[in-house]
């Protein structure tokens, strides 16, 4: 019998935000695969480290970091085949996911690969930005709200129209692409009511007015959140960026 | 000392998403309150039934289903009250929010009435949302896809707007507008990339292309995903809405 494949959101950072379900199948899978950098640690890895035994096989699918993180079919194409051999010897596979597996991330290109093949499950996450509200101590949207989600290396129009016609947005992926996206919101008058926020849920998180962000770039994972008429409120956090 | 305040999410249904730390938090907790019904069960109260023990003190906070499910002012205050009298008391207050708690949840009211003078903590959950792209086997977003999220209760000028611009739509709190929400969508040619969802991770589940949904409203939780160009994969949905 083939093993079955499962990709399992990790959450935003905090291991402790990883679903009952996800520990579950984690622990008890014999096989774990995750994304990680040509050098250094993987965030993915490293949320879920505790939780690993030493008998588990580890398959770290090695991502070139470039200027964007894009999908290298070949790294992809090698990882699916190694993660199949295991399968077809009736092994099954958890393919770790920072936050959530299907909202804006990387495992749609081994489910894409595999699921025609074998069995698989989707254990949805703790995505980073539904952990933002929760950090910010403020509602992602309420009401009526339309809430639109804006890849921030989307281009200009795109961004400048979500601008103006939703009631609150959130950049996601906003990394290389800060000092641009931080333009466009000031374009349209609303940076006094843009909150900045990285790392949300681990020891390091920051979370800031945009307009006290003095640096050009980010990290991959951080997140502008733009509330329309919260002007107060953004003001009022600290400049400084330290946890609340 | 002051009790704490704890909004935790229990996620979409399945007990088994609810996250370590909101299980964690929930049984340690001396009272639970949760949102109910005038009549029948709360459907969070469902959901971490199994945790619950015997001494805890239960609150049900009674928000009378009208046509909408409005923040009634005089429930809130009512219930914030007696949640304040625990705390005061140095007991921690868990209350149970369907989904995540600041995604569009009535936690806020809570929160507003008591953050100032209590500790508080949120405890993000797992929303519908990200349940319904893991049950679907699809990416709810990829890449840099615009995702736009509009609550069905929506004028037909904003969601006018919202399918035109964005890549990928979620309406959320579909219930009495599914048949206006279906017309606008079936008006703006997109029927045919439509998914309808009601009661995803739960036995009873539903997911079907929209275009086989023959009822005029549906449960106040059900979700409609439009996702644009994906017509075959819509198409291949079975039309009885039994889980896949």
């Amino acid at each position: 019998m083939k093993g079955t494949l499962y990709g399992i959101g990790v959450g935003p950072g905090d291991p402790e935000l990883l679903t009952m379900k996800a520990h579950r199948i984690l622990t008890g899978a014999k096989v774990v695969a995750y994304p990680a950098p040509d050098s250094g640690e993987s965030f993915a890895h490293s949320i879920v480290a505790q939780f690993l035994n030493a008998d588990q096989i580890e398959i770290p699918i090695i991502v070139p970091m470039r200027v964007e993180r894009f999908p290298a079919k070949s790294v992809y194409d090698q990882a699916a085949s190694e993660i199949a051999s295991h399968l077809d010897s009736g092994a099954d596979v958890v393919v770790l996911c920072e936050g959530d597996p299907f909202f804006y991330g990387s495992f749609m290109y081994l489910f894409e690969r595999l699921a025609g093949d074998y069995p698989c499950e989707v254990v949805p996450g703790i995505s980073s930005l539904m952990a933002s509200s929760a950090v910010l101590g403020r509602p992602l949207a309420a009401r009526n709200d339309v809430l639109t989600i804006v890849p921030a290396p989307s281009d200009d129009e795109t961004i400048e129209t979500a601008l103006t016609q939703a009631d609150a947005l959130a950049f996601i992926k906003v990394g290389r692409h800060l000092e641009r996206v931080a333009g466009l919101i000031n374009r349209a008058g609303l940076t006094g009511q843009a909150a900045y926020l990285e790392r949300v849920t681990l020891d390091n998180q920051k979370i800031m007015p945009l307009s006290a962000v003095d640096e050009g770039a980010a990290p991959y994972f951080s997140i502008i959140l733009v509330y329309k008429g919260a002007e107060d409120w953004i003001a009022a956090l600290p400049i400084d960026g330290l946890a609340q």
